[in-house]
């Protein structure tokens, strides 16, 4: 099921030990601290499913040529592109890497999230792969923000590598180093004609599902390789981007519960026009979610809000659709759902408080909206 | 000209009664208060000049409702459109304006704006378009961003009134109690086929001039009436919109020295197709601004950062030229060049700090970007 938001006028929200004890009627007795709601909209705290937020360097100038009028290919010939950004990255130290995203963070953050993933994925060697994951859970210690990890290894093919060889490093080197030393809750792979196969794929979720992560992948971004059916089959918690999934996927992922993660910031940086199946997946009863893809190259979007309005405008999804998309079903994308996501008893209280006329205020209003509070796990952030 | 940014290493800015009255060395021995800009961009202020940002209520749910699937008729049968926001802004009280609207221009001082233009045009009768006035020069005193009131009764024509009886009551009745109060610097007008006609705009640009206002309009969005070759005739400091600019308006902008505004966020909200000539104005060396149109029904946008950005990705406008369009060309759009708009001896202080790579960064990067220091006329804002 898709999920329903249910919106509800309690007199009180109890907190304790950093988890919503109780919904409802206060008990004045035993507050010890409480903050007055009336007349404000209280939420869960929204939740960015899929980033690449962790990174060094960027990309501006490389934009600012491609609005000037160069082409792809003057790009990349002068070290444009990825490759630009695994250059910035293998040269940042951990502590580097942690300085130069912590204003991403805070930035979303100040916007009401409180859970965001980020991935790996710019290392594409053993050493900096991990350097990128420790740097992850680095900077997850530097904000209030619970950052999660996931390893991204398999994100792009490294300049110098044949594929075949990276992928046996990745899965007989860099994968167990990443189970043994504990860096990572879920492993993704970008599957697609200029990246990594379907095979590839098979091969990597067997190993990680093994060692005790979860399953994400990237699919149908330029093309469709029925990776989305495969990764559904295998358990894949999401599949995200999805601009060309066809029926047979939609079909496998709602079979297996796999929620469908839309990246509307990089389809608009992109100026992509192939727009994914919103329709096929409301009627079949695949869980969305929305997110910003935060990245330096096809999505520098620092905004939940904006990729929420941006979900509006471009996939014609509507506000309920999208709010579920960064509470409920954002957490079930990042196999989160137990603890956050929502507002209800035993979560942990991940809560914002917003002086807007209603949730929906969020998909009208691009610009301009800051939660007045936020609290993560109990404690105002 | 459509002038061009000149980048410059000062050593030091002296700032004297709120103007700047040096660039170079610094005169350490008559400095009283200093800031240490090193390794940062300073910016002039960013101006926003093409705003409605004073109104009432709110058309979120219309809004949800569309997304929804409801149709522009089932919308209009219930009361929607424009027409809801001129009774929300005709029950206010000029405090409530002022109060409701406060928030939306803290949010675009917070994001490096210290000068804004402001119109009227949700009253739509003499009292109501005074109130609006008013309101404006309250709001005005209340923040630290200069807000330029602008005159646009006619901007619609209200509900019980035929075009012709709003005219003559606009021209005969509403302009000229402006002029009197003194309530606004520049006078405005909708020219449409849903609208006014270029005979409307003669006969009121004629009779604003007259009083000493400043001339601008809104023409071209839904089609061309001829009217921006007119409106630079009748000596135009402005034409707004200019989807459906021809040839010979732009003929007429660059011999009069019209600035052409582009508003990127109403193409975005209203998912428009029909692109402003942008390369013909750049040929023809029309100034180019950029500007957010922040009402609540066609462009929802608070925040001038995000029009740029899609003014990059949606008009194909270089940095250069989206920079220009915020600042110098924003100031000359609204008559404000003598004292807005670039950093130069004799202009006032208007400065914003970031710590960014470049000024470009604000075309690249959405979300997350805030000056860390705000001057206006020389006070920390
Ligand atoms: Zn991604
Ligand atoms: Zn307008």
């Amino acid at each position: 099921m898709a999920g329903s938001i249910q919106q509800a006028e309690y007199d009180s929200i109890a907190v304790q030990d950093g988890r919503i004890a109780a919904l409802g009627v206060p008990d004045d007795a035993s507050a010890l601290d409480t903050v007055d709601a009336h007349g404000r909209v209280l939420m869960p705290g929204l939740v960015d499913c899929h980033t690449h937020v962790l990174y060094a360097g960027h990309r501006m100038d490389e934009h600012a040529r491609k609005l000037e009028g160069a082409s792809y290919e003057e790009i990349a010939r002068s070290g444009g592109g990825i490759l630009s950004t695994v250059s910035a990255v293998r040269e940042a130290s951990e502590e580097e890497l942690v300085a130069q995203s912590l204003a991403r963070v805070n930035a979303m953050q100040a916007e009401g999230v409180t859970l965001m993933e980020a991935k790996s994925g710019y290392g594409l060697d053993t050493a900096n792969e991990l350097k990128m994951l420790r740097a992850i859970r680095h900077l997850d210690r530097e904000t209030a923000v619970k950052l999660s990890p996931t390893f991204l290894g398999a994100h792009s093919i490294p300049k110098d590598r044949g594929r075949e060889a990276y992928m046996d490093e990745l899965v007989d080197t860099t994968l167990p180093a990443v189970i043994q030393e504990g860096l990572a809750e879920t492993c993704d792979i970008y599957v697609e004609k200029i990246a990594f196969t379907v095979e590839d794929m098979e091969r990597l979720f067997t190993k990680a599902r093994d060692g005790g992560l979860r399953l994400r992948a990237h699919t149908d971004q330029l093309s469709n390789m029925a990776a989305t059916r495969r990764a559904a089959e295998l358990g894949a918690l999401s599949c995200d981007h999805l601009e060309y999934t066809e029926a047979a996927d939609i079909k496998a992922m709602a079979e297996h519960g796999t929620a469908a993660v839309l990246l509307p910031g990089a389809f608009y940086f992109l100026r992509e026009t192939k727009l994914p199946p919103i329709a096929g997946f409301r009627d079949a009863g695949v869980p969305m979610a929305v997110s910003t893809d935060i990245n330096p190259g096809s999505s520098p979007v620092v905004s939940l809000q904006a990729a929420m309005h941006m979900a509006a405008i471009f996939f014609g999804m509507t506000a309920e659709e999208i709010l579920l998309g960064v509470t409920l079903n954002a957490a079930r994308a990042m196999g989160e759902l137990e603890h956050h996501g929502s507002i209800e008893v035993g979560k942990q209280a991940d809560l914002t408080l917003w002086d807007m006329p209603g949730p929906e205020f969020l998909v009208y209003q691009l610009g301009g909206i800051r939660p007045e509070r936020i609290y993560i796990g109990g404690q105002p952030a």
